[in-house]
């Protein structure tokens, strides 16, 4: 049977939605490599070859992209916390499962653009929004501390505070790491969260 | 005898050097307080009681303050790196002592600036220093890590890593731990140093 010439709803929701993401993804790249300030959404647009209004069809304006980019980030981010505390075993296990692919999310673009992106980018609804959002991965890292320091896999210690290093460990790398760097993305997510999860056992 | 009304020489220079650095200290804390952009120099100078002039007179212009209070910063964390590296005993210990130090400037004054100070808010060449300034730090806790490695006090380690993993978690209270908050930034400081270098303690 010949391939019909005209394409099912199905079809069309498909490419409408792949479309969507390339633009959102080559948005996201340029806020990180140039900064929200200098990225224009023609330099977006000029990059898929495409127009502005394409753009703004399909992500609406600079604000609302940067505020869907950095959704997407803490929302990768909670999602990895839900998936550590739905695991078995141990809490320090699960808490460093969680923190290697904090890591790696870290380094990939939209994480990346979490950390990149000063509260003061964002309009003051979103940012509120960005803040809140923040503060609840913040929960889920201690809400994991707090699970293993309860079945004795943690040494005991300042929930918050260790949370706090923890975290500004693994963001860093969202302002060095290259992604063409020498070292993958991985592998410098594993080797941190090695050193970080040693001092957290029990001594 | 009565006290001359009259300043000697010496005690004029003095009272110049301590104005100067009243000035300094109230620009630093309203930079780190309310941002670079939203801190004017009238708003320091209204804060003690003098005239913008007379600020001018100290320090220069905003980007000149900037730029000192961010060299202060970087200079005390190359001064207790070279303090460090010249006291007895082994790599861990010496870098413990660095990291401990390094967190309390973090979170005193002008280490603050020196964190929440975009490379992007100073002009071109003043940027350019900065970072130049940023990277000798790095490179003063690398030497540290590696001297511990050479010695055995501290497991091996990619030593590069290893201290973007540290300065990570200790630059990050500059953004979250208050002066007048629940810990005390000498307590922060210890108990992240823990954590941090039982990770890196030999296995």
């Amino acid at each position: 049977m010949d391939e019909s010439p005209f394409r099912t709803q199905a079809e069309r929701i498909a490419q409408r939605q792949q479309k969507r993401e390339a633009v959102l993804r080559a948005a996201v790249r340029m806020f990180n490599s140039q900064g929200f300030h200098a990225t224009s959404l023609d330099d977006v647009a000029a990059s898929l070859g495409v127009s502005k209004p394409t753009i703004y069809h399909y992500l609406g304006n600079k604000d609302q992209v940067l505020l869907e980019c950095v959704t997407r980030g803490v929302e990768q981010l909670r999602a990895a916390a839900d998936a550590a505390h739905a695991k078995p075993g141990t809490g320090f296990d699960r808490l460093g499962d969680f923190l290697r692919r904090y890591a790696e999310i870290i380094m990939d673009d939209f994480g990346r653009c979490v950390i990149r992106t000063a509260d003061e980018l964002l309009t003051n609804e979103s940012s509120a929004r960005f803040r809140a959002l923040k503060r609840e991965i913040d929960k889920a890292m201690q809400g994991l501390i707090a699970e293993g320091v309860a079945d004795g896999s943690i040494a005991p210690t300042d929930v918050k505070l260790t949370g706090f290093t923890l975290a500004g460990a693994l963001n860093w790398p969202a302002r060095w790491h290259k992604p063409d760097g020498r070292l993958a993305s991985e592998e410098v997510a594993s080797q941190m969260v090695d050193i970080l999860m040693r001092g957290l056992a029990p001594r």
